[in-house]
């Protein structure tokens, strides 16, 4: 670390990462343009992460400690209801893809494709968020008890708004519109026999 | 075209674009390769396609083109019946995906974030060829009466599908699993009511 620095130097290395891998891919993104986004030296990426495989590995295990924090988190906060909760959830994407410009939606889904082949350790990080992803939200759905209609089960629920909003974020980005997400979102609302105040959705709509 | 060949250059050309833009990306495959993967010249590929976009442009639009009779078609020919063909077009994405050892499973899906930046008529290619995947789906919903819950709309049941195969597809690729894949199309079937015999089910199980 450098001296009154106020952010560690494996830290500064890790952010540098994380916002190239977003921007630009993996593999488009050099260790030099991480070296020099961070300010760090050579030395000391190597010494905190063997190769940039490890560091990839690393930016992903963030993501999967950080998922509460940053993403299902403030969307529990909105409610204590279930439906709000998912509801919420699927805006936060929602903004981000358009605050991106269309480019990105969900960072560790963004990476997921690329890094598949690259490494097993960052593809066993991908799963562990998405699994993680759908424990939060099985258990949101759980603890609110009858949000879902009969013969539902929790678990594959979860599993299905996963695939919904990385298909709807999927098309979002190619497509570089947010209709697909809001059909997508109607229809699972039907599906789903969430018929709340609509208060959320308007709100939603205006924001556009 | 070479004297006695029975495949036109322009299509030898399209069919080797296609191949590598599949296999590897659109950006990491180069003008060169697709040349001397389908044995035309250099002349050849710029008299029948301006530049390396205008040629993803035509392998998109032959996607389109043949969308009924490589993708609906197959489907719609399993049975009369709306929801059996929905099945076996959610299968045949699920044999694609296990057939390419989880590399490819929507030559377009896999495309289509690669490309959203490169060609806006790249982009518009992509677009139709969802809008009409979504357009032959409801058609057969709507043709089946009432194989959807009340007040569900075909047109975004249509929708939701298109992600969910997207999503799955693209958790399938990350994974290597078809798990996600399976636990969506089970989930859907309870949301849309559809309990079927179960015949279907059985045999794709057994496949596996």
């Amino acid at each position: 670390m450098r001296r009154n620095d106020p952010v560690p130097t494996r830290d500064r290395i890790l952010d540098a990462a994380q916002r190239l891998f977003e921007a630009q891919g993996y593999n488009a993104t050099g260790v030099a343009e991480i070296l020099r986004e961070s300010g760090a030296n050579s030395g000391s990426l190597y010494h905190f992460f063997g190769s940039k495989e490890d560091l990839l590995v690393a930016v992903l295990r963030r993501h999967v400690e950080r998922l509460d924090q940053d993403i299902l988190g403030p969307a529990a906060g909105q409610s204590e209801d279930a439906v709000e909760r998912v509801l919420a959830l699927f805006d936060g994407y929602r903004r981000s893809l358009r605050a991106s410009d269309f480019r990105s939606g969900c960072p560790v889904g963004d990476l997921a494709l690329e890094v598949a082949d690259v490494s097993p350790a960052a593809q066993e990080q991908v799963a562990k968020y998405f699994d993680d992803w759908c424990d939060g939200v099985r258990g949101w759905l759980e603890a609110s008890g009858n949000c879902l209609p009969p013969n539902t089960d929790p678990a594959r629920t979860a599993r299905l708004l996963l695939t919904v909003v990385q298909g709807a974020l999927m098309q979002g980005r190619a497509l570089r519109s947010v209709a697909p997400f809001d059909e997508c979102v109607d229809q699972l609302r039907v599906l789903l026999q969430w018929r709340s105040s609509g208060g959320r959705r308007t709100k939603r709509r205006r924001r556009r």
